[in-house]
């Protein structure tokens, strides 16, 4: 699928920056179809912190002809976050003065992320979004999508995600950030025209994440405490070549992310977490939520570390108008939503045939 | 109270290295008493993976006259663990050889950490304990006597661990072990004559540990998003220098860590407890567990990410003799054992009653 990218202009920042010029990535899955009443059949997907617009290859069991996000039915669109690497601005980004943007890349919120993206919406001359859904930050944006331009949006769903960063939250991204940071070939964001970059602070960032993303249930199934083929971790002294499997696979993990993500993206979208805090300017979280208007799914993940499911259980109490709360049941954790594609495609289904009902069909609805 | 320091001998390792000329330190409360039958009054107490032998200080409102720890009843001994840097050899002694031991430091498991305790008691003459009781990596070593000498205890109380160490654990202990020796003053171990240490690398370890230590809903508590004070974390550009106030907690804990331990016993003792699985050798964790003799009550926390609950049910379900099983609540996950005193006073004296009960008393005594 073809990836669009388009310029959407200048994007004043939450906190007062101003990123000219900027550009937005986008790729599309079936056809855009406005209805009489001015509704439409558009959806749109928000990726997590590292995902990219892609969503037939992190989704594919649940897009295509037929597939719970049916293209025959729906049309799909999926944008490249602000901050990100994978088409849209970032701080890899060359710089209207030249290089790249580096440290000179502002903090960017979840706010600023959602607005890049209307802004995206009005480059197409889109005014109107059947559904946005999206899980982790992609969550996170779903849910200020909500609150920013609800008489845009008939319906969202917001999964594995909390109105706030949590405490917790903070300080393993915090620590992430910091992994990467502390690499001396990080150059203070501005490595990028240095002939190196801070590799091993990210795959250090990646291995703490992935500890977050991934259920303790799930590593044991997969792995317990088995060494690596050929590897013995338990020789006399510390070999960091011996090694237990679990380790090995998190190197690659770490590895895999190298190549494919950037270091600045990395932290900036991050920071962007640590900021995440619906109730900012509204008179808090739970006067925020209930001021929502949009009728949103939440879905949780019964072993979720990161976004623990007693705050999707906070959302779907105190939001203004809750279509339901789906609870999938997995050992895999927070990335269940990427992972366990039978529920999942059981409650996207779901959430689409009560995003479509009336208001007097959607009384019995409440529970999934 | 005077650390005593105790040459123990030449201490071959289970994986087959020799650590000569040993040294363990320890502290002493209350007297040893020796009954008509042979069996005392001694208690010893095992410290977690960065705690030392003062007791009184961790676990100040458990230990004194009339506590749950009653030194007026109780002789109570605290041994630093092989490969400690508070009094015991560990990586940062003087190597026979000159210099400090550093990277020539073999590997210990928690089966060098008990023989090397045992070998203390040897060398003190004593050659019974009423009871062995530790948390985290204290619980690791606790279970480990159950089953390595069993012959020399009355009971057991493991708290706060598991079996073996879980893929989990594995993982993000070997991520500490990792952001430690990724520090370029590390020098493969080698930096104590250096001039400078890995402070860095090993603050962030401790960073990353103790939000496993903590759990999510303490620190939400404490400090949910908000800004240290002082400072602003949501200004125009991420800036290191205006923090949230967990992240200013977490570099304090860091900080605090750094001043008191040692770079290569944090490597040496995670290693120790990446390699922690009683089943080795002994035909596996369930075979290992239900040969277990010694009265042993095991103890857990609701929240604890680091050592779920599960793995106390596991243990408790299939270890051969269990005294009980208790349940701390709390909302401060894995260090519940060193932070809810008024739980734990509760199950340390429920624990020294049934430990001194007589086989046909215990029958009832189960479910605590």
């Amino acid at each position: 699928m073809t990836l669009h990218q388009v310029t959407i202009g200048d994007l004043p920042t939450e906190a007062g920056a101003l990123i000219p010029d900027v550009t937005i990535a986008y790729q599309q899955w079936g056809t855009l179809r406005i209805n009489d009443d001015g509704t439409n059949n558009l959806i749109l997907v928000e990726h997590a912190l590292t995902g990219d617009t892609n969503v037939a290859e992190w989704w594919g069991p649940l897009l295509g002809p037929g597939k719970a996000l049916d293209t025959d039915a729906w049309c799909i669109i999926c944008t490249n976050v602000i901050g990100g690497c994978q088409g849209s601005t970032g701080p890899g980004s060359p710089h209207p003065d030249g290089g790249r943007w580096g440290s000179r890349f502002p903090a960017v919120s979840i706010r600023d992320q959602v607005t890049a993206e209307k802004m995206l919406l009005d480059a197409l001359s889109i005014t109107r979004v059947h559904a946005v859904l999206g899980g982790s930050m992609g969550g996170a944006r779903t849910l200020e999508w909500a609150l920013m331009f609800p008489e845009m949006l008939d319906t969202a769903c917001v999964m594995a995600v909390s109105a706030r960063a949590s405490a917790w939250q903070i300080g393993i991204q915090s620590a992430q950030i910091s992994a990467i940071v502390r690499d001396p070939h990080w150059h203070g964001g501005d490595f990028y025209e240095t002939g190196s970059s801070p590799d091993a602070g990210l795959a250090a960032a990646r291995r703490i994440a992935h500890l977050t993303y991934r259920g303790e249930q799930e590593l044991e199934e997969r792995f317990g405490a088995r060494p690596q083929h050929g590897e013995n971790p338990l020789g006399p002294y510390r070999d960091p070549s011996q090694r237990f499997g679990v380790d090995s696979y998190l190197q690659y993990q770490g590895q895999k992310l190298v190549e494919r993500f950037d270091a600045g993206s990395y932290v900036t979208l991050s920071e962007a977490m640590n900021r995440h805090d619906i109730g900012r300017g509204r008179g808090g979280l739970n006067k925020a939520l209930a001021s929502c208007t949009v009728p949103t799914m939440i879905v949780g993940v019964d072993t979720d570390i990161l976004y623990p499911y007693h705050q999707q259980e906070h959302l779907s109490r105190n939001i203004g108008n809750l279509l339901g709360i789906a609870r999938i049941v997995s050992p895999v954790g927070h990335d269940a939503f990427l992972a366990e594609f039978r529920q999942m495609d059981r409650i996207l289904r779901r959430f689409l045939i009560l995003s479509v009902l009336t208001e007097e069909e959607h009384e019995d609805g409440y529970i999934i």
